[in-house]
């Protein structure tokens, strides 16, 4: 097959961060969302675990659930402590007839006093509960401090807010073929100096043992001033590309892997953003170009990008190139 | 027409972010605030917005002015809470004789639960209002949270501060003519480094289809170690030019656009800051020159730099270049 | 005069943002403290003041009492206006005996407003109260979070802390002669791939005109990895230099100003840090060499780095070099 | 001995901003956590002092027990100062049959003031105690605005979360040797454009005096896309390198010390992260080889990195090569 004779001729790339050695990857190496697919063990989870970096990355449903949930739980804690100095510590608690009433009592002065609002029906008695509430509402202030951190670093985080077209397409181009896929930020921001780097990653079997093969995508353009637009990555499948020659069955027998990333410097957060995705071959449509996404506005005013038909594309024949077999 | 051929044979720029399909562009591509004329469509408003960028680039007096109308809002919403589960959940309401004053007690009961300010004069009474109580005053924790977070990105993002002379001059340069422009930064920060990218784009009629072609305009000085004083960005119109031989005419006829970037190094923000502009046609002053803008203050120790004079020129006569015709 | 012929033969740098023009120069072009000598005027104060970065410049003593001075006047102000509602809008004061009492009170319940320390022994009364009440705390709250800003913003602010040698010298070196200043960071921070930038100006007579002329000054090492110790920079005095056979008098005559640039990674900020500082003719020592500064530590376990010494010289003889006259 | 020879022919590092002065040198130059072994003295310890950047490296314990410690502090201070007013200054107090109760009640007091919580069952009476209380609720506030900042500070810090192998070895390599020591990070963070720089120092003997050396050390991959696995860093000890032909003792001889700068971009703080750390002649094992740490998960459906096996390696033997002496 001379195509895999050719495509070895082709400098392989050495530091991309992954094994060649096939027999330890499994899947894909890039999650769609730019996860690297990897797990980490061997050190206790609270080492390996930036506390930061998952309250971050959290949806933010998840997060504030967390929240509630962190303060639902100190005010137990609290009240329980409450309850069990006796709620005669507690002056003014008006709800004490069962001991029901009693918790309920120490966890509303426990929520009163964690949130600092301490409206003073209810106030503590004694060395005992005096020293606990200035110690809770201290701490109420410390968890505050932290979940103000946290929101601004949520809220404030760095973030490309670009979308890739779901797939990868092989498309006509110039008498040829390019492979291509599209991207668009979908947000109200806005990168300049936008810098994409294209990686292939692909099985192949070389002296009776599967390797992974690790290879630069060349792009027709890889770097535009600006993401005003849609950007359609264009990779020409020359016999400069590790793809020379490729079959749709070959993109699956090599279990094809498209990296993608893309670095760019975002206006408002006035700092580099980057975002990564990848492809695999279940993602390729072979044969098929995009339509275009971008139109004038009726008022003539301004031009109307429509961020629905991202992955928007039509099935198209591919010219018939000297295949080599 | 000569010049158009001349033009030609220079480079174009393919990566701009812009599409070159002049039929999808209304008025000019980039706001004189730097914004890109663009709308995006397709996908939902919550998921094409960050709120983040929304707030931060708010005026000041709207940005004010939503805060207290969410804090309206919030005590509205839970003033009716209160309300509805009764007023005898508020203990110590002072105000309750009609229903009106009602509602009242429970919209301040709720402003002091909400800024934790809590006086304690009214109360929360009963499992309900208490619980109530307890939930708003986290709410209230988070919304400030968010605020002072919000606070500080507005307050602390880098910006580059620049203006820009608000037209641009075709000016007699070394024989011939140049395009210029001014700009200063008008606050007491100080840029280093300070680089400017300034490019053209320009509708014109290829064998029959209009086009948008943008060019590279080359700078007489692309990059000042220091923002200092002002600077005049000077573009020489010669034979390199997309411009050459071009009459006011011709910036009007190609709807001529100058886009500019710059980019440079904050020194009280540590960081980099960017900021765009650009000019149309509509803002040529065609033969004329910048005067000067700064001058030895009187007590002889420092230089002033008056920032009101940034567009003040004098109409000054072109010298008569061989216009190739 | 040989020397000047000699140096008007070397580059001049025509973008560091200063003007050639020395008319409306006066004095240094900057600070030792790096700020430029220059005034900006022509536009109101408002709109020329970044508050953030006069409130991040500011010694730590005027900041706290700005922060204390707003305080008390946001309190004047709203006690003010509860003293002019009327004393009985506020339940529980205790102090009405005298006018000044009765403001006093408004005074003191303001604060616990203000703050949403909310005792609670003082409330408000009736609508006017309660609703400035409400206002006062949302007021409050958010100061607060401008306050926790500006905190942060300046307890962050990624500086370089470098010190620099009170005066530069002369010195012997390698048979000739060098420029050499000395710095160090003074603070317990580390900066990596740290960049010197030396450029001098100086003031001379070009055709019955004064004009400031720049250079760029070579250093022998431009770059260090890693700011240790101290690092003394050296410019020789060679025929490549501007300064190449300038005696004393002539520092003097040219109004020589050495302008230095440090551009460096700060390890903890994880960021760019940037000063900058001159030295004029004034801070000159002709002939003198810098004395040592680090020793090893008397436990032998690591090296002092003796700071009071940054600026320690012993006069010296300078070679006789051939001087070009 | 040939070899010494043969490594003078080598260039040596000049810009390190170490002293090539032995005589001053104590120990090792960069300590295994990254911090420079030197000791800052002449000015005072609050201007050598940054208290942003201790309190950011400090371990968490010791900074939550400083933050209880100082509020604990600024309530004795309070409470003291209220004490001395007078008791009678604080309406409500219940504890006031012993001096130590009445001191008590001031401390409740003012915690309830500094955190804002302002119960109000005790409450300020007079002109004095309610303006310290006043006071007091401001200090609260800019204490908690300080601690939310550091707090933050602390929490956001982009760090790189790299782990070193405890050891570096001499492993064969290619026929001949390599000097290699591997590296991953532990948590779930993700470096893209991981930049290596190693370099060495060492204690030569020199006409009689004891000099410092430094030397780059040339790795094989100098710079990986990407920090998904381990990186097992590789520098082949060949004619090139200043380690050829150095046996067991002649590290320890010269009393040899591995530098390491890590220098990456960190994808979740969106900002360049670095890392340092160095290995001495005492952290070397001659002979010996890294054992594999990620294989494929049992679900076959990604890989993992075992963390407890970074420094695991095994004994082997070196090749025999043309040792020069």
């Amino acid at each position: 097959m001379a195509k895999f004779i050719h495509r070895q001729r082709l400098p392989n790339v050495e530091n991309t961060g992954f094994s060649p050695n096939s027999a330890i990857e499994g899947g894909r190496l890039i999650n769609r969302d730019g996860n690297i697919n990897i797990k980490k063990t061997g050190i206790p989870i609270f080492d390996r675990l930036s506390l930061y970096h998952v309250l971050l990355r959290m949806p933010r449903w998840k997060f504030l659930l967390l929240v509630f949930g962190f303060y639902f739980a100190l005010n137990i804690l609290f009240a329980t402590a409450f309850y069990f100095i006796g709620i005669d510590g507690l002056d003014g608690a008006t709800l004490q007839e069962t001991q029901m009433n009693q918790f309920l009592t120490a966890f509303f002065f426990s929520a009163q006093t964690l949130t600092t609002v301490g409206y003073g029906h209810i106030s503590p008695v004694g060395i005992t509960a005096n020293t606990l509430a200035s110690f809770e509402s201290m701490v109420g202030i410390l968890a505050f401090a932290l979940v103000t951190g946290v929101f601004y670093g949520r809220f404030s985080r760095p973030k490309a807010y670009i979308r890739f077209s779901d797939q990868f397409l092989i498309a006509p181009y110039r008498g040829a073929t390019a492979l291509m896929f599209r991207l668009a930020t979908f947000k109200n921001n806005h990168l300049t100096d936008v810098d994409a780097n294209v990686s292939l990653a692909m099985h192949v079997l070389e002296e009776g043992v599967l390797k992974t093969k690790f290879y630069t995508l060349k792009l027709e353009i890889s770097k535009v001033v600006s993401l005003a637009l849609s950007w359609t990555l264009v990779h020409p499948i020359n016999e400069e590309s590790p793809l020379y020659g490729f079959t749709e069955q070959d993109f699956k027998d090599n279990r094809v892997e498209v990296m993608v990333n893309i670095r760019a410097f975002d206006d408002h957060f006035s700092n580099t953003v980057q975002q990564r995705s990848s492809y695999t071959y279940q993602e390729l449509v072979f044969g098929a170009k995009f339509l275009p996404m971008s139109r004038l506005d009726p008022s003539g005013q301004y031009t109307l990008l429509e961020l629905d038909k991202l992955g928007e594309h039509e099935r198209v024949a591919l010219p018939k190139v000297n295949e080599i077999r």
